[in-house]
């Protein structure tokens, strides 16, 4: 069952003054410790789907690994208590993990929590750079997207409670989409899956079921994706860190329209055609 | 600002192929790090709204204290990188914190990452016991209360991006909502206020907005709360751990109906009229 990434489950319908008992869907939720040259490093909460893929995604996006390359080996172990990930990473990456164990600063879960002091938090995104291809996002474009996705979304078909991250071609086509319950989970199987496929970050964007939040925001610039478009609304950090970054913030995208946030700067520097509003 | 939990931003809407400069109101995420007794014990992202009460509400439901009478003082420090909630507790609280810390299990933060291992994991919520008043969902109670949520959330009118919890009584009647960008935090802000104003948590329900996932039923069990009901979907975890701890969930609760998640033996024992599917 579980590599479905649901389970099913008695539940009483209750539809007015009528009660119906069925079995219904539900989204698989597990705990998955990744463990890191023998030493257990994080524990997530996760769908157990794809999870070779959110281990080494999960590796690039938190900057344990500089690389695909320094993950020699990912091996998935079921248990009782949780699923663990066991990754054979290079002597180098395995050092700096463990100095930054001892610093502290290394405990890492979703992007923030698991630290425990403010001195702690890297709150400031290297700039990433002008892309090599600059993608421009087009209301079509952005509509063939966001019509892709809906149709891509299994997990959250048979269940109704799980995000999805999609990577988009620069024309908005989908080339790839994973469903996990936690959205940085499901941005982490992404890039898990584009960095071992050996696709370049620069050709394309991330494409979020989910709003935006500051550690979305701060895994997508660690890999230089130029572009995050969500189909629901963001946070004040999330545009912040996404103008630190130079990375495009997007925000409820949907069929018939978008929203970027931007910096007052950027406003003025755009090339797109501007109506009164 | 801050204190509205939301902030102005300059953004370009883009609808069909024409495009508008506004300002958008974009709900406010900033580092919250809960400093117990001068020491920095965890750093959460949240909306800058009501932190005493989350203070005192995540000081309860992560076990630090046994109870609001532990906590001392709580003052709110801002600050450049975020904001500081200096808490003073018991000495107690604060030896076994240090005691857990000690032993690596205490630094969790939305309920598991921060965890390190599968063996730190707290799966096993103890059993609450029969509450002294059961309440008993009926359709017209969660009709009021699905009503009366949707009129109560300003942060997400004004926003589109935050979650809200809500405490409910026996009739449904919605008796105080917070909201926040982590919907673990806004759990935690109801919490921490119906704490203070010495509540009694037998006598109602906790209505979130949001999914129902591992973190928030954990959080409710472990106040001895003894119904959820959530807007969207529950996870397996969610409803293994309801299960164990005897916590009645009910999901995709709406205007008209709601569904009831429940081991195969609790719908046996049910009372309830029930109608075939």
């Amino acid at each position: 069952m579980a590599e479905r990434g649901y389970v099913a489950r008695d539940i009483r319908r209750h539809q007015g003054d009528a009660v119906a008992l069925e079995i219904d869907m539900v989204a698989d939720e597990v705990p998955v410790a990744l463990v890191y040259n023998g030493i257990s490093h994080a524990v997530m909460m996760a769908t157990p789907l794809d999870l070779e893929a959110f281990a080494v995604g999960f590796s690039l996006t938190e900057g344990i690994v500089d690389g695909v390359g320094e993950i020699y080996e990912v091996e998935v172990e079921p248990g009782c208590d949780g699923i663990e990930v066991r990754l054979e990473i290079s002597q180098r990456a395995f050092m700096a993990m463990k100095a930054r164990r001892r610093s502290l600063a290394g405990r890492t879960g979703c992007g923030v929590c698991g630290i425990e002091s403010l001195a702690l938090l890297d709150l400031v995104p290297e700039p990433m750079g002008a892309p090599a291809h600059r993608i421009s996002p087009t209301p079509a474009m952005m509509r063939r997207a966001a019509d892709a996705l809906r149709a891509r979304q299994p997990l959250m078909a048979a269940t109704g409670g799980v995000h999805a991250a999609a990577w988009c071609g620069p024309d908005g086509e989908l080339r790839a989409v994973f469903e996990d319950v936690g959205r940085h989970n499901a941005l982490d199987k992404l890039i898990g899956h584009l960095a071992r496929a050996r696709e370049n970050f620069g050709d394309g964007f991330v494409f979020l079921s989910s709003r935006a939040s500051y550690e979305l925001v701060r895994k997508a610039a660690r890999m230089r994706i130029q572009m995050l478009a969500t189909i629901s609304a963001p946070t004040s950090l999330a545009i912040r860190i996404a103008g630190q970054a130079g990375l495009r913030l997007l925000s409820f995208c949907r069929q018939d329209g978008y929203v970027e946030y931007t910096s007052a700067d950027s406003v003025t520097a755009t090339d797109a055609p501007v109506t009164a509003g």
